[in-house]
């Protein structure tokens, strides 16, 4: 057993060396995820989709709590239908999944399995907005969606992958800018006070927005490695998706107006960044929010008399208190189990034997610093919600500590590169498309957004040395 | 506003006049669903939607309970896998949606858009099952799936619907027969107890089993017109998908042994059993346990002082209570607003004006039977309560009711074709094809189950007269 305990550990490559082998040697042997049969899809295995779950029910409570309502829509959208708007069709075109055939018969139209749902919810708003007393129009779907990608990775980029997208439609722009704000907050807290990884919100540029949008704003996360993910977008759509499938409503003055929309959607990717956010050298590590389990039970010397007792009546004792617990009463030695379990990222191991029975306590080892605890069991529950709480926020602090050490003014491209070579480089920028290119082919990195009302670190472009306009991120990215 | 009512509620057909424009009426003016731009699919609106919601939540929850899992396998599945089963290929190829370019290339192999997903899971559980010691696999999947139906009818029968589908795996064939059993009384008492539709459990004939099984048990529910719903089924697919995918373990004594699998599933078209079970002339009644909303509040004379202050107290007192409540302080009329509630179905409508805050009552009516209770305001959330109870037993008994007074024995095809214009008809069947498919030309009915455990109603074939061998239902279906 001993040497299968060594070679299960020395199996994950280590951050430092090789970070995208440490990624994938992680989410495979903990069983997140698996490759399928078909180029670029992945199998979600239920302890990473169990992830999901959690995911899926905390931001669709919060989605209610703000107003919205779950609908769904098809997944096929016939061709003409895509072409309505152009900037979107040129933008989602050369990535989109076409069906042709349906049984033996070929199709008089092609269907586009959806990448993104605008053009077939705005084709329905158009039927369903009559007047103002219709808007405004809060709906959200969760779905899968297609996009024809050539380089893909389980949960950071799969030709499919699951989503929510909010689609929304207002009567007034100041409204519709209003929303896509409250949905870039909602993801916010989201993310940093769910998922425990800080990021950086602000807008895109036009190079980097939303096909067919008039702003994309975006939430920007630093993974280990230095590189940013994108860990989702709100759009301004204005007037766009309006004019192109007829959105009008009758105003309270009886005038014919268009409407305008927005949307807004995080995906499965997000599974990708809590992995690279928080993991380290033995595995995974969730933050207790999120985790499929939050706590796991190792009886230790489990075949002597009373210690399985205990733990179940332990477990049984969590689980009444809403924790998330589970009991590993299999026959592995317990230095497997160890191993076994910190790969898996539990946030919290409770050990539990004779000894410890004797002495009425039992032992807990923080999953994020090994940090261990002897607590009594008549305080248990206590201990470890709050234990829970406390590795929630140090998981958060840490991701922060790190980002923070890794952000750096620069006042040009040399000091640009070789920030982005680990981390954020933080500098004017004129605001145009030629010096964003420029410094794309020179370092790698791309302008990751504009952040909302950070004071100037110059007046001067750090690509051309004209006027700036923005303070801006630049990073190479996921 | 006088008219307006009264077109609101002449708009709906009456069921025995034109039953399937009654359904069309009611799903469509009660925003159930819509019809959209691409042949055969539907939006599913939020008040549909949130159906589908309270549906997922608590079959997911008895899912869990018998201890499976979720997980998430790809949409696509690439030509050659759908081939390996041979009946399971002739069965569904006719009605598959073929993909054959991504963005502007042809596919070298077109993929199939899962039509149910046996192919790709059993590709994926040949990978993962080595040893006994990983049975059995108990996996179930939320998912759209597409099949290229001719007719389709919302919720009934649409080229894309919602479900799920349940794939299992064990080391012997007694274990998947018990899995599938299993599942199906899962089945049964989600339908009769949550969806308050009585179902007729029982074994498919050879003729309309499921593609690629050993034997199909069917949840079959009649509808008001007296024709078959098939509610749900789960399969028992022996060896052949292990077969097929190669699907081995070795067993505990060093055999290499094929699994013995079964999947089950369960769709939107539920929904439709729903309205169609239930509703009545003036629109839908939903049991209370899957109602979006269990009560609505009617503030009576509402712009009197202290009516709605009230109205939105006792909303809030019943919601902290957990049932779900909505207020409609709209500025529509009452008479209005009794239609439109009536006609989406809500089991109980609280009204409460000036006259009843001075009696300290409010006046509940029910859905089902109009019936009117005065109730005093201190006893309001266990009343609400328990008429939420004796809403869901009653609607289940009525629809109990209506089956039993329309099932009868026959002895003759002359019989037969008469009781399947509005019924059932119980049979001896002699077991063969031949006879099943004339009683399909003469009668248009089909054989709906062989029920479990039946005493037999004679001894001779209903068709050919030759010996029997079981009990069937025949009935007209959806």
């Amino acid at each position: 057993m001993a040497k299968r305990n060594e070679e299960f550990v020395t199996h994950i490559a280590s951050r430092t060396e090789d970070f995208p082998q440490w990624y994938t040697d992680v989410i495979m042997k903990t069983d997140m995820v698996d490759y399928s049969d078909v180029r670029g899809c992945m199998v979600i295995k239920p302890y990473g989709y169990a992830v999901w779950e959690n995911i899926q029910h905390e931001l669709d409570r919060r989605f209610k709590e703000t107003g919205h309502k779950n609908a769904y829509f098809p997944l096929f959208i016939p061709e003409h239908l895509l072409q309505k708007e152009k900037d979107h069709v040129e933008g989602f075109a050369p990535e989109v999944a076409w069906v042709t055939h349906g049984g033996s018969e070929e199709l008089q139209e092609r269907l586009c399995v959806r990448p993104t749902s605008e053009t077939i919810i705005c084709s329905m708003y158009s039927r369903w907005i009559q007047s103002y007393r219709d808007l405004p129009i809060l709906y959200n779907q969760w779905a899968n969606v297609v996009r024809w990608e050539k380089a893909t990775r389980p949960f950071l980029r799969t030709m499919e992958f699951l989503w929510q997208e909010g689609h929304t439609a207002h009567a007034t722009s100041a409204e519709a800018e209003a929303e896509t704000m409250t949905m870039l907050e909602v993801y916010r807290s989201f993310m940093e006070d769910f998922l425990a990884i800080p990021v950086i919100c602000g807008r895109k540029s036009d190079k980097e927005k939303f096909a067919g949008a008039v702003a994309t704003y975006t939430l920007e996360a630093m993974m280990q490695d230095g590189k940013a993910l994108q860990m989702g977008t709100s759009h301004f759509l204005g007037d766009h998706f309006a004019k192109a499938y007829d959105i009008t409503y009758l105003s309270r003055e009886g005038k014919l107006e268009y409407c305008y929309t927005t949307s807004w959607g995080v995906t499965t990717r997000m599974i990708g960044g809590l992995i690279m956010t928080h993991g380290d050298d033995r595995g995974l590590i969730f933050p207790p929010k999120v985790a499929p389990i939050q706590l796991v039970i190792l009886p230790i010397a489990m075949h002597k008399e009373g210690v399985l007792d205990k733990a179940y009546e332990l477990k049984a004792q969590l689980a009444a208190a809403g924790i998330r617990v589970e009991c590993d009463d299999s026959e592995q030695s317990a230095g497997w189990k160890f191993n076994e379990w910190e790969m898996k990222g539990v946030p919290l191991r409770l050990e539990v034997g004779p000894k410890d029975i004797e002495k009425r306590e039992v032992v807990i080892v923080r999953r994020d610093n090994h940090e261990k605890s002897f607590v009594p069991m008549e305080n248990l529950v206590d201990f470890v919600k709050s234990m829970l709480d406390t590795v929630q926020v140090a998981l958060y602090n840490r991701a922060l500590a790190l980002r923070e050490a890794r952000v750096s003014v620069v006042h040009n491209t040399d000091e640009l590169n070789a920030r982005v070579q680990d981390g954020f480089a933080k500098a004017m920028w004129c605001g145009n498309r030629e010096c964003e290119d420029k410094i794309k082919a020179a370092t790698g990195a791309t302008t990751r957004c504009m952040p909302f009302n950070h004071e100037p670190v110059g007046e001067t472009c750090v690509c051309c040395g004209k006027k700036a306009t923005a303070v801006t991120y630049f990073a190479k990215s996921y």
